[in-house]
């Protein structure tokens, strides 16, 4: 055996999820590393990362001795185990121990419709589903038309007991870890296996399944890591959301897009983690207060939430050093009370997709921005980013060729690195629409400045064509959002007989605001034409203002159902072209 | 084409080592990245990240088309490209240019005796050689027993025109790449392609080449830079030499493991890198003046050659907030004085071997120390660490099973992980003593404590057997060089008719303190034997004081060379028998 090398342990170790949970485990096996609170009875579950591990260990036993789970062998995936499921300790144990057996873990997205729920399940053909007791009748609902996928059905609730149900063979999360050993052998699988499915919210479509395998999943958060410490610090930005120490609010639900990477990087970092199932704003603040919350991320949406709550003053938020705003524009006014709210509020945001597991393009303070004040940097803060590193990312012209860093040249965001999907499960058709000429294709529209951020201006589908010229609605967006009597806004395109299409404004004001459309207008030239942000043309004639937009499942304007129903937000409009036209851009 | 995917942009995305250096490149093209002072001459060069670029570019044209390089083609070795160089930027573009062709660097330990040079030389068959102008009598000087291996010598100097030799057809470096196009399309290159060949110092043999692939030194980079991450930072360390704006002197020779990791993560970070050719105390107090250097790594050696250096005062190094101490034991009197002369002066050790390419366990901060102070912490950081994060590290006893965490059982550290060596090169013998079981074996001796660290208590070889007993004789040096009055210290055994063996310790006084033997015994007996870290029996009855030590190439005890010449350090021996005896423990 003179020529014995061991290429699996060296060369080839392979790249494994359950690599990531074994460093909390062996470094801190007595300390709390998970806690959840039951958005509905105020329940505390506290583990220890042993106590936790241990769990896994048990629900692995599980997967593959009573629910007949079977692992995959690349390129063949193994059996699919579904998830209805808030943010909870047990669904944090399946992120592991569904992959850690070499099966594939798909997080149900509950937020879409249960035509597109039953989908999915369908689709991927899942054969285990973990449910929430409180998802439980949403499971019912939609019962007949799975039951012939559906294998079993695990019943996940705090309370001992099942509860009265036509899903017939129900079995008890906590009565099937108690039957198993505590101790499982993680194996060391390839790491082309298949981990998790992940699907697209599907707004203009069915959802489509993209694909991720351990490798994919470990090279994501080794680079998020990474280029958390290869970014720049400010002096009035604090690191406390970092390293051990930092203690994790995961607000993102774990069905979307992996929850945003945070069950990975968070637990590779042994932070301790808490999960509020669902997001309230009583159990946000009663977290962040009891386990002394450094970091959260959420949505305009959330953060205005928050704001508006009556016992806000009688929590203690101190421990917040954190709070990431991304999914959307953060306008002036929310941000203004924010900062008075939480001296060390941040405002950060990011791009990424489904497809990119989903880290993409990320804030970044470059080199020469260490030394500006908070209020310059802000400004960099909102424009999205840089590629994350490892990953290429161009923003291209109908030839495939890099638009100019002008700020102004738009093209459409590719990408390509280590874990962008490979393939829509079981969909040829709908990857051969994304993956062409060696780069996935997002169907995003962007620019890139002389710094190399880019900008995001618009999907694809949703920019409006007048005459030869496109407008981009996302940077319209993000600009009426600025005004501080606006809280929101969406831009679609109305129908022209002689552009084609000219943009209309939704807009939703402020509570307590009465300002007209005629303001948004004078808003626009000042801060937009007058900065050279947009021209003067840009500037829609059509403004509605209204507080009924429609929105998706994870809480975005849904542009298509806008776009349904448009004759009717063209009736309740303002035509302001008179004011546009005279006034000087 | 439904059904195209692109796993080689996705799935099996390659990491490739040229990847790390696109990143500066694209993010800061024009700023200077690498800086580099001759030693000799005192001159400097600086290049912008895209300069620098420009000329790892016509470095890889030259190397596939003159020089004739043909790359490898897994699991087959491309050539080998062998350099003879210090610390310079042509050194750095060498790392990125011969692995990024697909070919092997061999960076030559020239530290090494001739005729170990020769071998590795040789046992490499290096194609071309790459040798700095001073390095050239060295090369000249073993030219006839590597002739006939080698094809081609490139002469690297800042001075233009090649000097009289009898090296025949020699070639300037910068004609060599004036001569070429400055673009190069760098390949996606299978990551399993080698990349590097780092022979080992070969104290007790001949040296052994291991082997590294792109994947593994990518992999590595990435671990330590999500391990910086996520350590924990307490109040009083300073983060400034992490991220963009540090500014890193890379002190450590690149022909040593890779230099420590630098020439991979100092790039990917985009961080300006100070090259000082090799060192000098002048050129070092120069460079951190001149470029603001933040961070370096040093050995004790040449901490102790800087304070000594009589216009240290005369330079500002104010800019110097990391100054991390590694390679062996520091002396307490010596970090007293660093102290006072850098404020932010933080020791802190690390364990790793040129085989493990070479990071394996890192000083760690753990939660609970996190708001020590700096002398408890301190006490922690020198203690080696913890297991680098993705790396599985044990240490075994001699059935293979991990020891207890009690701080005192003895074992092997073994390991196993993405960047540890597959294999030897050409060497299946010396290879399979190392590998098996499934484990590298390191040949070191260690405890674990409570807390998981890792601290080294011996080479397997250089192990004391005294009757039944091991002596540990790394734990016993290091609490030596604890004691104000030594400089530093190395144990052997000396043979002993009862015993087999005894310890004898050779230690050597800082100047100016005129200790003696019993004064090392009454330090042993305070801090070691009253304080639980060793047993009265261990403490050596042989000391000898002496400041004629021989030592490796790099600079550490050569325990081979003591053994040598062992009844001559026994003959000056003071023998302490009677002196231990009448101590109490």
């Amino acid at each position: 055996m003179q020529d014995r090398t061991y290429p699996e342990f060296s060369t080839r170790y392979p790249l494994l999820v359950t690599t990531l949970m074994k460093r909390p485990v062996s470094l801190y096996p007595e300390q709390i590393g998970v806690v959840y609170r039951n958005h509905v009875s105020g329940e505390y579950t506290r583990l220890t990362w042993a106590g936790w591990h241990e769990r896994v260990c048990r629900l692995a036993n599980a997967l593959r001795g009573p629910l007949a789970v079977s692992p995959g062998q690349p390129p063949r995936l193994g059996d699919r185990v579904g998830t209805l499921a808030f943010n909870t300790h047990r669904h944090l144990e399946l992120y592991y121990a569904v992959p850690g057996i070499g099966a594939t873990l798909h997080a149900v997205n509950i937020r879409l419709s249960p035509e597109h729920i039953t989908y999915t399940i369908r689709h991927a053909q899942d054969r285990v589903l973990f449910v929430d007791d409180i998802v439980l009748p949403l499971l019912e609902g939609i019962w007949d038309k799975v039951s012939d996928v559906v294998r079993t059905v695990v019943y996940m609730s705090d309370k001992p007991g099942l509860p009265d149900t036509r899903i017939p063979n129900l079995i008890h999360y906590e009565d099937l870890l108690a039957a198993q050993p505590p101790e499982h052998e993680w194996a060391y699988l390839d790491e082309d296996t298949n981990a998790t499915l992940c699907y697209t919210t599907g707004t203009t479509g069915l959802p489509k399944g993209a694909t991720f395998t351990h490798r994919q999943l470990y090279l994501m958060t080794l680079h998020i890591l990474a280029a958390q410490n290869m970014s720049n610090t400010p002096a009035h930005i604090s690191r406390e959301h970092l390293g051990e120490n930092a203690v994790p609010m995961l607000n993102t639900p774990l069905f979307h897009a992996h929850g945003w990477g945070a069950p990975f990087f968070c637990v590779f970092s042994a932070q301790k983690i808490v999960l509020p199932g669902s997001f309230t704003v009583k159990g946000f603040c009663e977290l962040v207060q009891t386990e002394r919350v450094t970091s959260v991320s959420v949505v305009p949406t959330i953060a205005a939430m928050l704001l508006e709550y009556p016992q806000l003053h009688e929590y203690d938020l101190s421990s917040l050093t954190r709070v990431g705003v991304g999914g959307g524009a953060l306008p002036l006014g929310l941000k203004t009370k924010l900062e008075k709210l939480l001296p060390s509020f941040q405002v950060s945001s990011g791009y990424g997709m489904t497809e990119s597991a989903p880290a993409a393009v990320n804030a970044f303070v470059k080199k020469h921005m260490v030394d500006w004040g908070k209020e310059r940097l802000d400004g960099v803060l909102v424009k999205t980013g840089v590629p994350m590193p490892g990953l290429e990312v161009q923003v291209v012209d109908e030839a495939g060729k890099p638009v100019a860093r002008d700020g102004a040249s738009i093209g459409e965001i590719v990408m390509r690195g280590p874990w962008i999907t490979e393939k829509y499960y079981d969909n040829p058709e709908k990857t051969a629409e994304v993956w062409y000429d060696g780069w996935f294709h997002t169907g995003d529209i962007a620019t890139v400045d002389a710094d190399g951020f880019i900008v995001i201006a618009d999907r694809i589908k949703d920019v409006i064509r007048s005459g030869a010229e496109m407008v981009p609605t996302v940077l319209l967006e993000n600009l009426i959002a600025m005004a501080d009597f606006v809280l929101e806004a969406t831009v679609v395109g109305a129908p022209d007989p002689v552009w084609g299409e000219r943009p209309l404004a939704l807009v939703r004001l402020r509570p307590g605001h009465d300002a007209g459309a005629t303001d948004v207008v004078d808003f626009l030239f000042e801060h937009g034409v007058q900065t050279g942000r947009i021209t003067k043309w840009m500037v829609p004639r059509l403004i509605t203002l209204t507080d009924d937009i429609p929105r998706t499942s994870v809480g975005k304007f849904n542009k298509k159902a806008v776009r349904d129903r448009i004759d009717e937000y063209v009736a309740q409009a303002v035509d302001v072209s008179e004011h546009v036209g005279k006034t000087q851009g």
